[in-house]
């Protein structure tokens, strides 16, 4: 890599269930980044855009079957699209680092395992919007699911009522199960990007995981 | 086809550009079929469920720069998604006829034609999204471009300042010109499917045109 001029700055998303700590997680990693010097920007899914948030607000509101699992993707492409071309890309040619919580790993956990949709149709998609564009590295934050769901229960009951985005936590727990598995599954057929980390235990020691996980990719982006 | 039950009704879709006259031609052949005892369901896309109406809120609203065309067309195809499951398929099935104001061929024109999405890529991502549902007759309504904005823009100015779904009104003049031609030429490649109808004249003439097409479509489908 020509490190002369400023080099592309890294991809890295956060994956895994409900009330996982992901977004706590983001901002931990996105200060010890910061504390080392990168320019970080974070961001998340869907969202990330004015268009995109829009988007969120039609995904993340109603009722559970408000969306045929087909309908539901194409709109979380439709986001992820907007979110690629307007902030992941733009940051990552000015040198910054982007860390999103989620990405595409969600679509393949939540519409296929989650919802039926198969592996096939959604590699076809990702590849039609996005020509296959992926994270550098993906941290798959894992949880034993009623550890999880008691965790996001806790935040939606302090969230005001005129702005609930808890369709997807409402799923049953048999939901939850499947898309454990299926993050699971995605790194382990994804092991040069992915790195699955115990979110049970500590913020601190969750953090202390993930440094690791990225000092560990660094020094392979390096080398 | 066995007629001893209740035959699979016809989905017609009207395409065009603005100001044509879709609208008005769709609710005449709505009154002439229902008149000939037909049951008849009137839809439009993007829209025709509450989700689609959702998503089209979101689509003709806003700077003409709002959303990539990439982000456009997912975003259509959501709303379309939801509109053939939850509306055509299901009045199909039942024996009704189903015109829809716009459909598929309104994507391959506006985002393909106009605004430079490949042939290809539409083709896959229609596959992906509805496995190849088209209409079994599709009535492109063909007029000057010129004569079509005039309609188009005498319309908005009556419509609700808090209501605008001129979005696409508001592209480019060249813009509309390679929309109607995209339309012939998907006519022509399609010629069992569609027909082109001359959309210059009173609204009776054109009105007659559409039935005449109607009344060929029925006999080749009961031959």
């Amino acid at each position: 890599m020509n490190n002369q001029t400023t080099p592309r700055g890294k991809f890295i998303s956060f994956e895994g269930g409900e009330g996982v700590g992901k977004s706590t997680q983001v901002t931990l990693l996105r200060d010890h980044l910061t504390a080392e010097g990168y320019e970080v920007v974070v961001t998340r899914e869907p969202g990330g855009t004015t268009g995109a948030e829009e988007i969120r607000q039609l995904l993340l509101s109603g009722d559970t079957d408000k969306w045929l699992p087909m309908t539901e993707v194409l709109l979380f492409y439709a986001a992820r699209v907007d979110h690629i071309e307007r902030v992941i890309k733009p940051a990552l040619e000015a040198g910054k680092w982007v860390i999103s919580d989620r990405y595409a790993d969600s679509s393949f956990a939540y519409q296929g395992a989650g919802h039926g949709l198969t592996q096939d149709t959604l590699k076809e998609l990702h590849h039609i919007a996005t020509r296959d564009f992926w994270p550098d590295l993906t941290l798959v934050l894992d949880a034993d699911v009623d550890h999880g769901l008691s965790r996001a229960t806790e935040r939606e009951a302090a969230v005001a009522a005129n702005n609930r985005e808890d369709r997807f936590e409402n799923m049953t727990n048999d939901f939850h199960q499947r898309l454990r598995q299926a993050f699971l599954d995605i790194a382990a057929a994804n092991p040069v990007r992915c790195r699955v980390i115990s979110a049970t235990g500590s913020i601190s020691d969750v953090a202390q995981r993930i440094w690791q996980a990225v000092q560990n990719f660094r020094q392979g982006a390096a080398g």
